[in-house]
């Protein structure tokens, strides 16, 4: 099967560059000595996290228990649920620990901790929890120097139903960065957060096996993890516009693109209409606020070659409208109804997640698999 | 079960407001004599299209082929689809037709009119098709005046494999109108531009059995739709907070909201964390350009009920930030760890793409139903 003959809007992802980038990000932690725990939530997809996985067994990260439950299920076990506990979902973490799934919570409240020991007690289960640091102010987290961390290590490591099992964070203020020497600076800050938050912990007694960082532009940049145990990252594997704005990857690494049929012209205004609205694209406009603003994306030709100049200037539900980005005349005979160009997303996470699944390709317009994903909680 | 037993996010219907909406629009058009053909698009959801339909066996609206193929297995047969044909998409239709369901495409192109003619005469089907007239300038259409219309008209007539069965214009303009008269004339010139073209079309022997028009805010506002045969809404069913700007209905009218677990603070800023981000609202920032920007939504107690000024302030994939509007403190005790909130979305398409199921609600927080919706292609 050929590109051509798939019914757009269809969420398409070359595979060189999927196997490329998850090299280059798993050879810079190999340099670095530290384990990656990839973070299943861009993919969402067990084909994916089985590459990013290299062929070890290691643990993941999700977002979801969705995630968790699809991942275990395809034999995954050590998963870090990196969200915030809500209560309500202790039950059914209960149950997948039950099956053999070893998933870890998250926390950065007292609350929390005695919510998830009581549960743990009444349920006969113990739940594994690090507690969320906030490194760069961005988020949620323990801020360093915030006396709660040894109220929480204390309440986890004493109270059964739970056990302390490190600290996590993550450096989402690095999506805002301005120039890589900043993305530098909050992996710098990032590390000596969650490390000396470890050294405290241990200071008082208090176990901290596992000191956990992570996001793909600080990963990227990261050049001393002394004391990280691990670093979490999922976007890197795809890439996308706003990973290229801040210079974490070239848009030629993108491997996520959105295949549009043209179905339509307004010639005067110099717009070409496609089939890929914000149902295909998302709403995510993440490069709105980075020097080069690319609308709701990049638009390529069905090679996956960037066309020069030419981004979806705005969307509807089901319908894109491809601009040039100055202006100027475009022709449209090289445009004909039915033919077909690729998107390039602004946000790896979010155009994904509008898809349930990917059709592959290899450095060519010919599709040499079809991959399902999962969305939902 | 009640909503504080739900695993959030989720998404949350409520079936009075629902029933309302549907009942005053169904009304305004009964009394204007003009029948509606609702548009399956926001629901996505056979339960809820059923209500819309009134009991009548009446013809609908769709937005992607996975609709009009769910529908079709529904039980509808009178179907448009209104996005501008791809010429991949008509294999897919003329399999549906031939299993009995009454697709008709709409089309702005003599490109399309003469490949879709091709397709019909090799596949021994044939296609009805409607002409979409550009109303406001907002995107696709042939504009009034245009002698394509014609041209168009002609080989849908003349060729065998499509049929021409109408003219079809979406004032989509009338969402950024600043006031109440602004839609007025907006949805004046959206039925004077596609009966235009229609009587355009019969002065020359064409013929144009269906005169169609539609969106949610004219629809409100319509008050002469002589010679318009049918009207096509979908929000209407839902609302939101960007109808609620415009002034289309009132807050309390909307009838959806996204269900999330309070599951942290950062209590110096004024945050109170979720785990509804933009994963379970959506991107969509509707209101950011209207007068009263409600973020990524407003907040409501499990009751359904707005909290005085709380808003969604930001967004991260499983992270959602409720703020005061205008800061000011907040007493967090009334928040704890795992309550519950819900939130008005901006825009009910956007935020109901993001679910798979709806947890259907009757002024109470006790569930009555759980609905499920389609999403994709």
């Amino acid at each position: 099967m050929d590109l051509t003959e798939i019914e757009t809007p269809a969420l398409v992802l070359d595979r060189g560059k999927l196997e490329k980038n998850i090299r280059t990000m798993h050879d810079h932690m190999a340099r670095l000595g530290v384990p990656l725990r990839p973070h299943g939530k861009t993919a969402k997809c067990f084909d994916i996290i089985r590459l990013a996985l290299q062929g070890q067994p290691g643990g993941i990260t999700v977002s979801t228990l969705k995630e968790a439950e699809y991942y275990f299920e395809h034999g995954i076990v050590d998963i870090i649920y990196a969200v915030g506990i809500a209560p309500i979902k202790l039950g059914h973490i209960a149950k997948l620990r039950k099956r053999g799934a070893n998933i870890s919570i998250i926390l950065d409240t007292v609350e929390q901790a005695k919510i998830a020991a009581a549960y743990g007690q009444k349920l006969g289960a113990v739940f594994p929890a690090l507690i969320e640091i906030d490194s760069d102010g961005h988020r949620s987290g323990v801020r360093f120097g915030d006396p709660l961390l040894l109220e929480i290590g204390r309440v986890l490591h004493n109270e059964s139903g739970v056990e302390l099992n490190g600290v996590l964070t993550h450096a989402g203020g690095s999506y805002n960065s301005k120039t890589i020497e900043e993305i530098q600076k909050i992996a710098a800050q990032e590390r000596a957060a969650v490390t000396t938050c470890a050294q405290q912990l241990r200071n008082e007694g208090l176990p901290c096996p596992i000191v956990s960082v992570g996001s793909t532009p600080t990963a990227n940049f990261d050049d001393d993890l002394s004391g990280v145990t691990e670093v979490r990252a999922g976007v890197y594997m795809f890439y996308d516009l706003v990973m290229a704005g801040l210079g974490v990857c070239s848009i030629e690494d993108i491997a996520l693109s959105v295949l549009a049929s043209v179905i339509g012209y307004q010639k005067k205004k110099g717009w070409i209409i496609t089939d890929a609205g914000w149902m295909a694209l998302s709403r995510d406009r993440g490069t709105a606020n980075q020097p080069r603003d690319h609308g709701y994306g990049v638009v390529c030709n069905t090679d996956g070659r960037p066309l020069s100049d030419f981004i979806v200037g705005a969307v509807n539900q089901e319908h894109g409208i491809i601009q040039k980005r100055q202006g100027g005349d475009i022709n449209f005979e090289d445009y004909p109804i039915g033919s077909t160009v690729r998107i390039l997303p602004n946000h790896a996470c979010a155009t994904s997640a509008m898809h349930d699944k990917y059709y592959v390709v290899n450095s060519s317009t010919k599709v040499v698999n079809t991959w399902h994903r999962i969305n939902g909680w």
